[in-house]
């Protein structure tokens, strides 16, 4: 059987869930894309329920709903869909203590540079990202940007409050352009690395616990970098030493 | 006076920029917004013409072209635009070998990643990038990606061929996935960074030509980084002894 109705009610509640209010209510999450799909799986999220558009012949399990190629544009956020799509369970995290050293991404407000973030943290070995005032993750653009870095990484969001009392007693490096020379700086075995806006920085409430403020250094006819690009940075150069004996 | 029609010649032609076809025709290209406008005559370049909108408040020459903010909007590539436009010469660098250390891009498909490794490279002291097979680093998408960047690095654009001979005894570093881990890495004292296109990575004839091939180390769960977090991790990551030493 093929869903041709953009009416039916299944339908309907997964187009809802590109919105952000939908998601939270829903606690679902879309995924797009073969590739996204399968690694969706190997994770062991919850995946909820499949849809295949009419056209696509690639993998899909025989719970796979069959839709429309007009109705699976619906669903789709893509120029090009691809022809999968996956509804996933989003993972409640209850607020906790990080067990290794982590981010707390400080008012990120691009879904492009939260994707690409989550990204990198889950590349770099970052496995847990505490996010106070961002972007919702979960949006279509971020799950995208991240590549199926947010399958794997673990996200907590709070208030800014909160995620500093649950971070108690590790110290926070706030990345700020007036800091200590980042290439310079030895970190300490556990740290948090905050992360701020894209075009104001770190809060005054997170700057004002952070223990060491560092800079990436710049040639002074370039103000600032790229907010993905400078966690990149930070995020890698703090773990160097690690990089180094690892080997990987 | 202010211009109101968009039939007028001059508003055509400054239109027909948004095109790479007439870019390379006219070789000029556009600059938006006040910070963008005021970064461009410090840099030096050659500024041909300046658009304001009727409503636009800030700082302008006497010699700026006031225009309707109807047509303004059609000048415009920012949906909401500051009210001031440049139109600047493209600098014209035939191709010659890198005074210092240098970029290669070889393949980059995406304007906002293409300014965001010019906007790094800047920042990271890179002054020359090689371009071949690239998407036009002028575009609208680019140069605002670039945050000013552009207006500061030189650009030399040409065939793989071409600029392998103009980089001829330089070593070339190749980013990939299955070099020898970066961190771990001495580079030269001069040398030629090679970044590859998002989905292919670095072309075969390039990665001929490499002496090193390097990569960022990472989790096995993450497959790969974003293009430009890459190219900015790997560029400073190269650099780290220059900025100890001059702890800038």
């Amino acid at each position: 059987m093929i869903l041709t109705s953009k009416n039916n009610p299944l339908i309907k509640e997964t187009i809802s869930l590109k919105e952000k209010k939908f998601r939270k209510e829903k606690k679902c999450f879309l995924v797009e894309g073969a590739k996204m799909a399968s690694e969706c799986r190997k994770s062991g999220l919850k995946v909820e329920r499949v849809f295949v558009s009419e056209s696509y012949r690639g993998e899909a399990d025989d719970s796979a709903i069959r839709v429309s190629d007009e109705v699976f544009a619906r669903l789709s956020d893509e120029k090009t869909p691809q022809g999968i799509l996956c509804v996933v369970k989003i993972p409640e995290k209850p607020l906790c203590p990080p067990r290794e050293s982590c981010l707390f991404l400080d008012g990120i407000s691009d879904p492009g540079n939260m994707g690409a973030i989550i990204r990198t943290a889950n590349a770099a070995g970052y496995r847990e990202l505490y996010l106070a005032e961002c972007t919702d993750p979960y949006s279509p653009k971020s799950v995208r940007a991240s590549m199926s870095g947010i399958f794997f990484v673990n996200l907590y969001t709070g208030e800014r409050k909160e995620i500093l009392s649950a971070l108690a007693g590790v110290p926070i490096l706030a990345a700020d352009m007036d800091g200590e020379n980042i290439f310079s700086f030895s970190p300490p075995a556990k740290y948090v690395l905050a992360i701020g806006n894209e075009a104001n920085g770190i809060s005054e409430e997170v700057f004002k616990a952070a223990e060491y403020t560092l800079k990436i250094p710049m040639q002074a006819s370039q103000e600032s970098l790229n907010a993905a690009v400078s966690a990149g940075i930070a995020m890698y150069v703090l773990k160097r030493e690690q990089f180094i004996k690892s080997n990987r």
